[in-house]
């Protein structure tokens, strides 16, 4: 029987100490607990990008408790919630829609819970720290075995705020789409998947030749790419569009970064057609 | 008998490897050790900043080894030491003030050692990198059972060298404060407590409207903020003046970065009255 | 019996999910391994510095299966390895130069194999996260228990591909070396070891004045520093040349950045002299 899984994720910054504090929290109520950082270093306030890594790693990790804390509403009325999906994880975090995506990769949600039994809880909550106070506590007594019920009660799953993710349109001829986030090496995830965009301009075979309309209205722009298997199918420095490890768009170059030579940033609309 | 528990903290860094290397001999020494960073990205050479770090963490962490290297006498003639504290814990670094502060949190620092014993040393120490030759295998050897009294002679605890972190002034009506750590999301930790703040002004009650003088002399700007129960409670992009949620004094901006919107750095002073 | 220990490096980043993807992976085949990060925030693309990264971690980590993963050529014909080290570790990654220096700190690569057996990889293998599909799983694989044979079929050590850590050349009154990273502190590390320049220009004390020229023709120009046991022995902000806890030269400044004052970028020539 291994030891109890727990991941956490938040936009809390590695330099400051509260991502180690929640671990802290975790290490003294469930001294056993597996736990993994997925990143404590998503874009600070912004819902969507934690929402993406979310569902980019959760289905690679082993079935447990995953902690999500990106939070601008801290300490309002927004309800901290526990959700618990079709592959037996419970997903822990702000109602902010953070949590969606993630969980529909691995089962979806099948029931949800307010996190307000006290027992549960830090003896203190902060008005500014629910990581800390509410959520890896949560986390933590669910590792030594305290039952998802116990948490607090149902919550309707129709009054959830949605995804923040959108979805691309695919027109015959045309995917409409956007970036959802920009990676480290400056790859360029869109919205939609490769079914997508097969789904509009039909299938695809590496090199085929591709016209991304990027932006809209008098700033747009054109770039040239081909529809590629991997970064070494074309130069150094070239861009290509591909199916990422994900199943996702992305617009990349090869050892370089797409996002700095076409100064591409979160939001913008892009149309994906056949050149 | 949960497995004995050890932190790290220093300005190392997380690009290079000196931070795991320290990891690496603690899993070589104390294979069942439970390990925990509390950061690596402290500013480099910032004593204070890691102190303040150490005080904010070390209350919510289990009782264990606390390992904080910010060390920019290494090699020279400031002395390696531990200090148990009141909890239990034993705290490892440079004297150098670092540790200080921390200590007090969890019971304060009850009896101090020099870590002159070889036996709890690597073989070769070099002049440089202490925290891999002398104070993560100290922490190492306690986890496994070493005595505390093993790895040197008793230090006076009043030559130990001071805190680093200033003492804010309580004024009729005004609190004379500055700023000791500004956060990765640009929220401007102050010295001193919301105590420190109604020991100077009287008490509080949220939307109470304050007066920050930032600067003195002939740069002092004035920033006018409500006293605030949490973020949420002004506008996006507004500041407010609350308690953090370890009881610190802290300007902040709602959603966004005080210390980008008003340009304030570290050491900065600010008087606090009322509007 | 300690738990099996496995470490990571890439070039994966922080903020993005797949470092820690390759931890849940490995999380759910091996529950039991103890998994250390060296480091995920290697500059992207560098081999050069991964490998310097690796040959300065490995000696002072336990013995266990070790992946690094700077790979420009994902989804191209480079292979995919296992290398079996005189200390009885295993080196996993890319054939693509590097792990060879690390390999050599502990032993040497006695026997290279090549990834290809299905059995040790994810079901699915991506064209561009090879991290995720063959290089953890296979380090997990490893921990369990599978022998190094079972990996794939075996290579001939001749063919693989070479270190990128250049060698210094020693001439008579004259070591010629090169930037070959540059730290977190601005520490400027060379190709080479101080046995180097002994070799070069005798034995040295404390206190030898040193000149070293910086670049080439036009462009050179020369710093004259001491060489000197650790950082405190010139001023706060002043230049020294000295041997770093590895045994390597390193260009440094006392609680400064040497590589900013001086502007100094990886493969910068260098010509050390006595001055």
């Amino acid at each position: 029987m291994p030891r109890p899984f727990i991941s956490l994720l938040t936009d809390f910054g590695l330099r400051d100490p509260s991502a180690a504090i929640c671990r802290g929290v975790i290490a003294g109520i469930a001294p056993d607990a597996r736990v993994l950082d997925i990143s404590h270093e998503v874009r600070k306030f912004s819902i969507r990008d934690g929402a993406l890594v979310l569902w980019c790693a959760l289905p690679f990790l082993p079935v447990g408790t995953h902690v999500a804390v990106v939070d601008p509403g801290v300490g309002t009325a927004r309800r901290p919630i526990a959700l618990r999906t079709g592959r037996s994880d419970v997903l822990i975090g702000p109602d902010n829609g953070l949590l969606i995506a993630g969980a529909e990769r691995i089962g979806g949600p099948l029931e949800a819970r307010e996190l307000v039994n006290p027992t549960y809880r830090l003896p203190t909550v902060s008005t500014s720290f629910h990581g800390r106070d509410i959520f890896a506590p949560a986390a933590a007594h669910l590792a030594r075995g305290v039952a998802f019920e116990a948490l607090g009660p149902v919550i309707d799953p129709a009054t959830l705020v949605a995804s923040p993710l959108p979805a691309p349109i695919a027109r015959p001829g045309a995917l409409e789409t956007s970036i959802v986030y920009v990676d480290t090496f400056g790859n360029v995830k869109l919205s939609g998947l490769a079914v997508d965009l097969v789904a509009a301009i039909g299938p695809l075979a590496p090199g085929d030749p591709l016209a991304l309309q990027l932006g809209q209205g008098r700033e747009a722009r054109t770039e040239l790419v081909p529809w590629a298997a991997t970064f070494g199918s074309v130069p150094a420095r070239s861009g290509l569009l591909y199916e990422d490890s994900y199943g996702r768009l992305c617009l990349a170059d090869n050892q370089a970064s797409a996002a700095a030579r076409l100064r591409l940033v979160e939001d913008l609309p892009i149309v994906v057609r056949r050149a």
